[in-house]
């Protein structure tokens, strides 16, 4: 058995590691008997050195087995999950989650908290009253079996060595590394027990991949480690360098995914929506792509996609009420206007700033034990491309502390750039890979 | 002020770090609220990424300010320093302090203790009764004012930072960095304060340098530290492929010292004491170093340099008499003799392997607090490029426990490598750079 220095110092002179030796580091950081400190200089000779792919599908698959794989066979039919590398306002999965079921699909999801700049899922279903968004697992199998879908917060025990490797990564300097990335994403995608995983690869000066060349070259390697373990795999590269959609913050995003599933949402969200879901449906063996598509479209024109929702809220113990009037989800007291500093052209706006924003008036964590206040948040009423006049209303804030509106007005301001004329138009998908 | 991981990211990149920047990780992470995990990257990405002259500069000299800075002034004249890069049998300390004392210079020498393989000056001395190791630095500064030379274990306060940081290198293979062993080296040599310093950087394949290049670059590297510091330097690049004379052991190194300092020690040892006397002396402005080199051989043919260890041993309370008869030193109980495993030529002996087996008898400790057996060890009889005929004794092993013989015959036995000509002559010193 190799001591934990003969592994780094083989990592460190670029030789790949064995199975043996992957297995080794994560059962032995995750039970605790090797140290963050050795941990931390391997990551670093990781970051430094890279990973084969062969490497990389072993580390996964070690991490996905440091906890409990989820068994969903209790489910019938095709399950299909979905992953995105993070965004600001991306409440995707609110729609393509009910979309997918009212297409027939299978979707037993398992979601995640916000903290700083970005959002989480759980968070965004946790601002309708009563929603439950943890239960037993025969309950959950359940809902998903009736209704379609259901999304529950990730148990402590999906993939425990990510959550350890993940955090050490995060105090180290150590993130930015392919297969480091790609092995925290897909060992819990592994562990959580789809047989079809589709993945949003963000792209842009706010993502961590900055190119479409290294957006694609992380969705590759995802999708041959979902494939080595037999899952049926298909990626997208999408624009990120704007918040998806005009909501950010909680219950103002639970809105938008109403409104959206009810065919007035804003056209950017819904059409990434559609290909998720399209694509989602295609893994799941429902057809072409294209077809799939179609499907999902017709889901949101003939209202079974928000009745999917509806039943899915229901059946997690959520007031539906609250969703058939969301009036009744976002009513934050206190409102406030941003105004065009210029006038001229928005060119750009960053993400980034635009989550801080949204998180300074108390709708995310700085850290993680913050309280949450699920009626703040933004709503942006000029994005890229837009042409504006200087005093013209930009954004609303939305907070119940006055407070906040000062360094959050700051925050959104600094986010939004002007120009004289529009800048070149960025598709919305860069990339789709099958 | 930068955080860590601004510190760590900026090194990864292959920046330079500045001078708050190195200070604030030295600092931060001598008191404890820099993690391990987060000094680990560091250092790895110091390993792969490397440091300027510039900042290994200020890495030694943040190290060395990191706890007391010995202050000499209370001894008159030029203080000489010398520090090896570590050996097998390397007694040279217990020789050149009072050669350089006999010949006018002053040493006052803070050195330390052995672990694993490679043995330590203070343990040596600590061999001969009653000898002491540590006392109040007016008494220290008394003896080198009065005798020329004292030598004490270091202290706990000499460059805490260093030992922080080396115990972190060893457990996280980033030991084999030149920024970071020279800065290991020259914290410690500037914190004890010495005007001038003559480094012996051992050099082959039992050494951390393998070629004669490297070595170089480290004593270039180590020089120009000492010399932005204000320090004289000196450096030989010595052969580090077998042991230096013939014993190896506490007590055993002890009689082999005051042979030497009598005129009839081995030539290896003498000529290697002799050189490194020459360099300090000539740092301390006694002359050209070829001159002092002669003064060097008179202290010992004149007898001077042994009375000089005589008064040294007296002073710091040995038994001299220990000294004058060292019978009295060395006498294991048990001995047993290892024999030419066949007939040939010696062509290598791995110095690391003796080292072993001399640890493997008592001499030597595993961990940091085994007890020691002053009067284990080994006595080489033959040495590269000597003939011998197998069944001929070619090493002597010494020993309390004469169930420690096997372990460690058989770890001096394949030691020895045969050949049936001798091996080209390799010069004993390889380099000098003044």
């Amino acid at each position: 058995m190799a001591t934990m220095i003969e592994i780094i110092e083989k990592k460190q002179r670029g030789a790949a590691l064995d199975e043996a030796e992957i297995a080794e580091f994560v059962g032995s950081y995750t039970n605790g008997s090797v140290p963050d400190y050795q941990a931390a200089a391997l990551l670093m000779a990781i970051y430094f050195k890279g990973m084969s792919r062969e490497e990389t599908v072993m580390l996964t698959r070690a991490m996905a087995r440091s906890g409990d794989m989820i068994d969903l066979g209790a489910i019938e039919g095709v399950k299909v999950d979905k992953h995105s590398t993070g965004g600001v306002g991306d409440k995707t999965t609110l729609i393509l989650s009910p979309l997918v079921a009212a297409c027939g699909g299978k979707v037993a999801k398992m979601s995640g908290r916000g903290l700083g700049h970005t959002g989480g899922t759980i968070d965004k279903l946790e601002a309708i009253p009563g929603f439950r968004t943890t239960m037993e697992s025969g309950e959950f199998f359940a809902i998903v079996n009736c209704v379609g879908a259901a999304i529950l917060g990730a148990t402590g025990n999906i993939a425990p060595a990510d959550k350890k490797i993940y955090a050490l990564r995060d105090v180290t300097a150590t993130v930015a590394s392919l297969p480091l990335v790609a092995s925290s994403v897909m060992s819990k995608k592994l562990a959580s027990g789809a047989d079809a995983i589709v993945l949003d690869v963000k792209c842009g000066s706010g993502a961590f991949m900055k190119t479409v060349e290294e957006a694609r070259e992380l969705s590759r390697l995802m999708i041959d480690i979902g494939r080595a373990e037999g899952r049926k795999m298909a990626a997208f590269i999408t624009d990120m360098d704007v918040p998806l959609g005009c909501a950010i913050g909680n219950a103002l995003e639970v809105r938008e995914a109403v409104e959206t599933l009810q065919g007035r949402g804003p056209a950017d969200l819904t059409e990434i929506c559609v290909l998720l879901s399209g694509a989602m449906l295609h893994l799941a063996g429902m057809g072409p792509a294209s077809v799939c598509e179609e499907r999902a479209r017709r889901a949101i024109a003939d209202g079974s996609g928000f009745q999917k929702f509806r039943q899915m809220v229901e059946a997690q113990g959520g007031d539906v009420s609250a969703i058939d009037d969301t009036a009744k989800l976002v009513g934050a007291p206190l409102e406030k206007t941003v105004r065009a500093a210029q006038t001229g052209c928005i060119v750009h706006i960053d993400a980034e700033r635009c989550g801080v924003a949204s998180m300074l008036l108390g709708a995310g964590r700085r850290v993680k034990d913050d309280r949450l206040d699920y009626c703040a948040g933004i709503m942006l009423e000029a994005k890229t491309g837009d042409k504006v006049v200087a005093g013209q209303p930009i954004a609303r804030l939305y907070a119940t502390n006055g407070a906040l509106f000062a360094a959050a007005e700051a925050e959104l301001a600094g986010a939004y750039c002007y120009g004289a004329a529009p800048p070149p138009a960025i598709p919305l998908v860069l990339d789709r890979i099958f």
